[in-house]
């Protein structure tokens, strides 16, 4: 029996969950999920529809994308994903989507304004839109630099990925992450959820004001902060 | 066995309602129930996914927020429930949400113009907005604080809380209620629907003309009036 | 054994079948099915939710809106279908509801223009949109007068209620019939679904043109002319 | 039994596949399979609601409309397909549809633009959109006509059918094909997808550009080139 049985059936639940949420079409989607003490990830096999995916098609790869275990080729997107765990060490799983609203933004080259108390649920900070990579990085080595494209977005804006889970890629979608697959997933939905919300204030009414900081504030710290009262 | 047995039942049959009708994600909602001979209420415990809610979960408490009954923390909304409660006499049940139109609106910190009968079947003010309350008092107990920016909306606007029995808060989204629970998550849908249809109207012709008073008086009226012909 | 149980049969899975498109929430529709040999019509009672709602709960009538039979109060819009069943021989079925694309046009008060072949497939004309009534009607018989209205549109705009079997109701909604109750609901899912189309084609492209009239006349002629050629 | 069981089946399949993806109501669509040795192909009988259909049903014949075997009518649009089939020789399957938002943006008269990575996947062009034929075109043989025009706009654009692989008729809605009948379905699902994407870019963005070169080419190739590594 494989050693990483139990991290696969995390990464294949995650999966499951991302396709039962209504996030993806076909197999325009993938999700990861880290084994920190042993130094790998389990990531979807590309291309394989969800209907036929089972826990053991997960393939199993080191932070360098050397396949460690699987008979079947890693989603496409692997090397962003490696390029996240090997850079952000308290994360344990990767979500990357082609969801319909947080499609639309990347499309649009727009962070999401911070318009309500839904979005301070989670995070503090407009949803940053990463600007399309110059050609000589897309015609390179283009998922890893997606990876890099990320993390200079996060650092050119002080971002803190331990607050923020979510980033548009401009022109592209969405990839979300957090303490593991599941809650990677979770993000995932919040940031579709929180940008059709955004883009449907802004119909109706082009000048929505974003939030104040009081209650920014207030609702992050509710759920998040030190005093948090939120959930059990 | 609880004396508050059918209190906890009517609670979370609201609560799981609401998850039906699609008016929320995971956990982004909730839904009180109250019992005036014994002056308490039940409402949904904080953060439980509605997967996993069991009728004996629900958390009854007074007025004043001290838990009478319960192993679970109640929800982070709970002193805004409470606060109609004491103050709105006649009302048996509360419910908030996140759902998608209302939020979009809030968000927006716009009334929701009476365009229609559909709306007009339900009340006959356009659906108030309430502003973003002031720092300190977000600041300071807020959940409490928000049921007096309620009030303070009605009070401002000459609004009776028997006839609309919903608002939106500025920025965060919409509170119903009812003469018991399922009438609460029953208001929180037409909410939502007329949100939708206000939306879409305006985008069809943003110079829409609000619902002339003779069709606004006999559709509530038909509905409403002391010779009301709806229903059985 | 009622005379009239086939007719109540008809009638209630016509209703149930509206329910079932999902173009109505609640109870907000009704739909009648008339018995020409016998001069009455079986109508939805008031109120009734759709998991409730049984074939003999339907009710019966005359064109005179005299209760034949049936222990229920019927739906409150009961004399629109009885006007519309007195002076347009040749319908069998008449439905109406609040659903949502259709009331937003209702709503803007405006004619849904006929953008494309799918609205050809199924009348030459816009939709008309009725204008609200004057306030001594509304404050009158209102739902008998909501049938003259109705009337009066297709009379001023020379529309044949044969070809053009569907109608908005200026800030109401929309009223829709046919040969029978089955296909008053079909009318119903097709004016839903054109005016969706209509709406997106404006965001699109608010200087949409309308369908050019060899178009118009090749799609209906294929469905409705003497040489159709389409279904079996 | 009939030789062509086998491509009946394929061609039920598909028809059912694109009742099941959303993207028809009632009959308003059709999709049909070839037998390039046989120089045959199998679609959907005119009318026939899928609830009914059986792989039986499917109505077998040759490039120029001749039925083989069969005991229904064809697709009114029957004559598009063959059309198709009879001058794209690579070509294996083909759908219609009446699809909400590839509708709309064909309503609206307007290629959809190359926004994002998500069109790219798969083409590396704006979604063409033929314009309405002349009207003597038109009351002629019309469905014949409409394939002539889907290879006119083709060719005066200079486009490959075995790139792109969909196209809207103006006024009307989308057609898509490819390998077989399934990956015409899969194509119009893709299509509709890419349309809603694109109708939210520009609500959010009137002037978001076009996606540049680079990432229209890296996402093509990655998928369709010789080096191509998504799938297995």
């Amino acid at each position: 029996m494989s050693k990483y049985k139990s991290l696969k059936e995390e990464c294949y639940e995650a999966n499951m969950e991302l396709n039962a949420l209504g996030l993806v079409i076909y197999t325009f989607g993938n999700v990861s999920a880290v084994d920190r003490d042993n130094g790998v990830f389990a990531i979807k096999p590309s291309g394989v529809p969800y209907e036929k995916l089972k826990p053991s098609d997960m393939v199993i790869l080191d932070y360098d994308n050397t396949i460690v275990e699987g008979d079947l080729r890693p989603s496409s997107d692997t090397k962003t994903h490696s390029y996240l765990y090997k850079n952000w060490e308290k994360i344990g799983g990767v979500a990357h989507t082609h969801a319909m609203y947080s499609v639309s933004w990347a499309q649009a080259q727009r962070d999401i304004p911070i318009f309500g108390t839904t979005h301070a649920d989670h995070l503090t900070q407009d949803i940053p839109c990463a600007a399309p990579m110059a050609d000589d990085l897309i015609e390179g080595n283009y998922e890893h630099n997606t990876g890099i494209q990320i993390l200079d977005c996060f650092s050119s804006r002080n971002l803190d990925y331990n607050e923020v889970e979510m980033v548009l890629i401009g022109n592209h979608g969405p990839f979300a992450w957090g303490k593991n697959a599941a809650k990677a997933v979770y993000n995932t939905k919040v940031l579709e959820t929180v940008a059709q919300m955004a883009y449907l204030t802004l119909q109706i009414n082009p000048n929505a004001p974003r939030l104040k900081d009081s209650l920014i504030k207030k609702h992050y710290e509710r759920k998040h902060g030190k005093n948090a009262y939120y959930g059990q």
